[in-house]
């Protein structure tokens, strides 16, 4: 028989990996919990009619879609068949898809249960998603996202909220982040008193090359995308954009002053701002005109984390949504998000080597078997430790001791208990502290007292 | 646009659902941990490879497949397509299928990762699993297992650390349970001595009605199973077992004293009884020799364990196999799991309505929202509390007083702070306590000691 594999692009976790993402799973739930939000989980299986259409065309080719049950092909007509049109006939042969994101399970969530929930809902939903992407480094088919959204709100407290939750968590994790912030009604005002609402895309990408080529490059640039001479001259002092939010605000307030929008966002941006300094936070916030994330989607806020000591890509983003249940048939909810990517931050804790040394859930002593004499000894002992909350193993085979030890050392067991003849007779346990190599002979309180001393 | 819904036998979990849930798993976790068992995920997909011909006949066509993504029509013959054999084209549209069970796919992870891990692997596993089972009350096509196995030992240690898991669960959990034992060398060694070694299931099935027919008519099914006389009459003291569990297997012990595997499952069962009597456990224990769950599957140990105040089917189960990797091509590892049945086990908290009052992750205080310049107040003593690790929001709103109020009804808020022109010039807090509408003008200090206090 073969060896057995996985698909590609899906990974195992063994142990030591599990350790890992459930610190940052834990740390990203407690803060979302702190800040009130409310866990909700969906099914990996979504009706097709939920997601296709919502991701463009593109996104509709990644869905994973679930071979109907029972005789699929009993109803679909030989000439359909013969056909082998893929696209079209994958919506005979399949009805259910699994979740591309959580945003789109989360607006039929709660379109379906809107007489069950309260507005404002805080809910926040940490689950796997799928797309038949091509994988490569860093790009799974098989992906966890942590997802944070306010629905039926509008207050721009939302948004100071979600940031402070970024700063929070990248705070307990030990990242050093730059928080960049943008507003999608800024760009569409730019674009306004330019006169070239569709060319918001391709001013935001010469824009963000600036420090690369230059203003010269960048101004041939956006005339090569035809826009006018006369709209490059406005955009300047954008182009050029520098110093405090403050400062750059106040630039922006004086070359949008004509456009209501462009206004508003800048109100938007200043209030956010301002409150997020009352509020205090940590990490640097920059307003950055360039950052024009999942632009088609966002109507307010933009939001974007980086890490400042590792060059990779971003590591979380967000931002404001106007009518997110729209695409269901309900108008009018309006909704705030944020999304940690947990694959990119496990990626820079291990480049920082972030983690903690000892993770709290792993066996903290393991107790050597010398056959069945000792054995029947030690297990009320073992679990007098258990109820003293110490993780313990006893070792199932009275093995050599030295294959014991081995057990001990590749699992990462901080203490080995040996209790022998000698121990028996004392009423005594031998405690090996497996890092200093040192062992002491100790009552069964100061063993639990040892233990516990060390793990917390 | 029509409602959307979500595939039938799939679920949504809300915050109140998911708090449930959590409890649930991180009990079963927390002592899963306490064992020394390890966690390990694996991918929602596996090749179908891996999983058909793994669960009978039955349970591949419960598999759900993957339809292969690109042009996946391309390379199939037109007379094949023509043919609309269904279950044979499967095998051309689709490579990939939802994992089924945790078992197959942690058997497949071992020989994936045999030179990763050390025997004996002590390692747990809390995913969902999808079956294409018809939808009926309690069942689901979409539901979770927890699942805990050791594999490379063959020590029955292993077997009474799982039971002592059980009956640490349920203990904590609050739910009094029954723990039936059997072992499969016992059945072995009662077919061997009536000579009808293609029977035991005839023969358990039949015993097990003894309680509600009488030994007349569980006589009248074996003979009509086609079960000698003789055979029968061999039965009889096992048909009537009674007594305590020693007493049992006293009685086998005469019965199967000509059959070396049932002595071998006699000497087995004592010794696990034994070695828990000395641990100590807080269940009941039962030798049911009519227990034979999975019995293809299962080759020493088999356990049950039952609700006592809920008539329910079996919440947890378990056992040991041999030669689980066998599958894979890698011999000789024999193992012994335990599976918690989470959907069950939420059922019997519902009806005996056990779960704490307070999940402790819920927001534990709502500050009212008065308008900007309270807001601004305000913001800074919510990020105190936050440091003070209290689950805290601010409605997001400036809106009537009467709908905040209702909003901290409806999520079970038990905590509302009131900071108007009042409290600010006095640089106090009004906290209003929900359950007994008391409310105090209390300092930041008192009011965060308040509020833990309620929470421990």
């Amino acid at each position: 028989m073969s060896q057995p594999s996985i698909p590609k692009g899906t990974r195992d976790f063994s142990p030591a990996e599990m350790a890992k993402r459930n610190y940052i799973f834990d740390t990203v739930r407690e803060v979302y919990e702190l800040y009130g939000f409310r866990q909700i989980e969906t099914p990996a299986m979504e009706n097709l009619s939920t997601l296709t259409g919502k991701y463009g065309e593109e996104g509709d080719k990644l869905l994973f879609k679930i071979l109907n049950s029972g005789d699929y092909l009993k109803d679909i007509a030989g000439e359909e068949l013969l056909e082998k049109n893929s696209n079209r006939l994958a919506a005979k042969l399949s009805e259910k898809g699994l979740r591309y994101d959580l945003t789109v399970p989360f607006a039929r969530y709660v379109v379906m249960h809107r007489n069950e929930i309260t507005f404002p809902f805080r809910r926040y939903q940490i689950q796997p998603v799928w797309r038949a992407d091509r994988p490569q480094k860093g790009r799974y088919r098989e992906f966890f996202q942590c997802d944070a959204d306010i629905v039926g709100s509008d207050s721009l407290i939302n948004e100071v909220e979600l940031i402070q939750i970024a700063d929070e968590v990248f705070s307990r994790l030990g990242i050093r982040v730059g928080i960049k912030l943008n507003n999608r009604k800024i760009l569409s005002g730019i674009a306004e008193i330019i006169g070239e609402p569709d060319k918001i895309t391709d001013i935001t990408v010469a824009m963000d090359k600036l420090d690369k080529i230059g203003t010269e490059k960048v101004n041939e640039e956006l005339a090569s995308k035809g826009i006018s001479r006369k709209a490059i001259d406005q955009l300047q002092p954008l182009i050029l954009l520098q110093g405090s939010n403050e400062e750059k605000l106040d630039t922006l307030k004086t070359t949008l002053k004509d456009s209501e929008t462009g206004t508003k966002g800048i109100e938007e941006l200043g209030f956010i701002l301002d409150k997020l300094k009352i509020a205090g936070i940590r990490s640097e916030l920059e307003l950055d005109l360039t950052l024009a994330r999942g632009l088609n989607y966002y109507t307010g806020a933009i939001i974007e984390v980086k890490a400042l000591d590792v060059q990779i890509g971003s590591i979380t983003g967000g931002g404001r949504y106007d009518n997110l249940t729209g695409i269901f048939g309900m108008a009018g909810v309006s909704g705030v998000g944020i999304s940690f990517g947990a694959d990119r931050i496990f990626d820079v804790l291990n480049q920082l080597d972030l983690y903690p040394e000892n993770s709290s859930r792993n066996t903290r002593v393991l107790f050597v078997n010398f056959g069945e004499k000792e054995e029947a000894y030690i297990l009320p002992v073992i679990a007098g430790m258990r109820r003293a909350n110490i993780s313990t193993e006893i070792y199932p085979e009275p093995a050599k001791m030295k294959k014991q030890m081995a057990y001990a050392d590749f699992n990462k067991i901080p203490y080995v208990a040996i209790v022998g003849e000698n121990e028996m007779n004392g009423n005594k346990i031998t405690l090996k502290n497996m890092a200093t190599g040192e062992q002491n002979l100790l009552s069964f309180n100061d063993c639990v007292s040892t233990i516990t001393s060390m793990s917390d």
